[in-house]
């Protein structure tokens, strides 16, 4: 019987975009969507995924795990996660790792032992072979937000880089002269490419200097007490990109507090593109594609878990500027 | 030999009180400590629940379901329930039901099918007749949020009235002579409660007609559009008491965009006590112990997995006033 790996190898398209166009759930392009229809009628394929799947288990479950519940990025991936996952009759389980590589462990080894059919992970810490159990429980793994330079396992990550750099160059174009940056940790893989896009406009300019880079943890808190440091240093700076929303709301709140108007004095982006509704003035950001993110990691693990394909390539995902208030409207 | 319901039953203290005790976890009164060692020796008690615990299970874990993941509340009490659950070696399995009961059906399925070893369900709608599965299983129960007139489950909420009381006197006391009021969904208790505390206060006063009250879904647009037809209907308003922060925060910021100054022309105050340090000016509200409850559930969840003492008594949590610059600081 032909698998959905046979018609996604026909059809010249990812297992992902065979799942997403036979349970007509995301985006597929034209092209693929009549090569894939071809290829189903020639391999007299059926298209009974989700009930062989559910076959077999009572019970489907997804581990998805995730660095800091704390900051609303991470719950709407789950969100995002749990729709797709919904859509094929999973449940996702969450665990929160709060960047603690033992506690990253000890789940691993609770999904294992609870036997899930597949893992999200989301990680800034975990290393090749903290995987070692699930590979060898046959548990197949999708990673967000870090890449291993391996073949055995999918990594999905965003530009980060080309994120830093089209911020910085909105805030230029929106006719700033000397932009500060609030960088976050540097032990994390897209922080550290987010402050290379910032560096890679910034160098090399009249008004840049090492300086104007004040270093935070990706929190509100840290946002606003590394504003306060910048406007004591560089007192005449008109813009600032930080390197998440959170750490950029943090500093709205430090320039309201110093009287200084945003955009008008200053203006400020942020990075991520989580829902901060509550924002005034709104706050411009990077956008990462959350829920996209979030949606194709399930599309690819229920590929993983119920045809067993190659492991797919890794993805990197674009991001797109969302513009408000706080950069001018 | 002894139990820790034993030690409980002497010393005259719930079995969370001397959980929380022998791991040196969480508030014991002075007098409930002494008690608790009192027994201790008489009994020659061996405090060591936590080996016992893990000794027949590899992975213990809880499952957590909340209603509504993107509403900070449920990830605050998500990384209470965490912190307090890793004291004694287990991990925390996060469901998020968004108001679903089929969805939540599905992940009380799961869990049964995956054996957790106990839960705790923060939920609007689930029923008795729900948690069936659960207790067939053996599976012990916490529930948030929501109480059963029933003996067999143990139930914690908060003084949601008196909590609604508590933010329309403080209206009051600071100056306020026409405070509207933001409601929740009338299909949960909770939100019923808080609005019942907002009209004990308001009914028979001067000031008061039930057009001040918008009926609202808990979100922050929800909140925004709640106030715009506030500030329509009553432009002379100077109080508002939305029943959750979220709400509140959408409530601010349509004041911000009408040009009404907060807290000089309008006062403002919420419910539930989230982190939302982003917030200009910071958001008064009534608080809820998060932490404490998070906690609490988690302790008494591993009583009764690891001592199947009888059922707890329902807890009625207090809450507290949050003073900060939207009621004038």
């Amino acid at each position: 019987m032909a698998t959905i790996k046979d018609v996604s190898k026909l059809a010249g398209v990812s297992v992902a975009t065979v799942s997403r166009y036979l349970n007509k759930n995301g985006y597929v392009s034209k092209e693929a969507a009549e090569a894939i229809a071809g290829v189903i009628d020639k391999l007299n394929y059926r298209p009974n995924t989700i009930a062989r799947s559910l076959a077999g288990k009572k019970t489907a479950t997804i581990g998805l795990l995730v660095p800091d519940i704390l900051n609303p990025f991470f719950p709407e991936l789950a969100r995002a996660a749990e729709d797709a996952a919904n859509e094929y009759g999973y449940t996702v389980m969450l665990g929160n790792t709060d960047n603690d590589t033992a506690k990253e462990q000890r789940y691993l080894d609770t999904l294992i032992h609870k036997q899930a059919d597949g893992v999200i992970i989301s990680s800034y810490t975990i290393q090749p072979d903290h995987l070692r159990g699930l590979q060898k429980a046959g548990i197949p793994v999708v990673l967000l937000d870090n890449v291993f330079s391996s073949d055995s396992v999918v990594s999905f990550t965003v530009e980060n880089k080309e994120g830093g750099e089209l911020a910085v160059r909105h805030l230029l174009e929106r006719g700033c002269r000397k932009i500060a940056h609030i960088c976050g940790p540097l032990s994390i893989t897209s922080s550290r490419e987010r402050t290379a896009g910032y560096e890679a406009v910034s160098t090399g300019t009249d008004w840049f200097t090492p300086g104007l880079i004040a270093y935070s943890d990706f929190t509100v808190k840290g946002g606003h007490s590394a504003m306060q440091q910048l406007l004591v240093s560089h007192p005449d700076l008109d813009g600032v990109f930080a390197s998440n929303d959170l750490m950029a709301a943090g500093a709205l709140k430090a320039l309201q507090e110093a009287g200084r108007r945003v955009p008008e004095d200053v203006k400020v982006i942020g990075f991520d593109g989580i829902q901060l509704e509550m924002m005034s003035p709104g706050l411009s950001t990077v956008a990462q594609p959350i829920y996209e993110l979030g949606k194709t990691a399930v599309d690819v693990l229920i590929g993983l878990i119920t045809e067993h394909p190659d492991i797919p390539e890794d993805k990197v995902f674009p991001v797109s500027l969302t513009v408000r208030q706080s950069t001018g409207g």
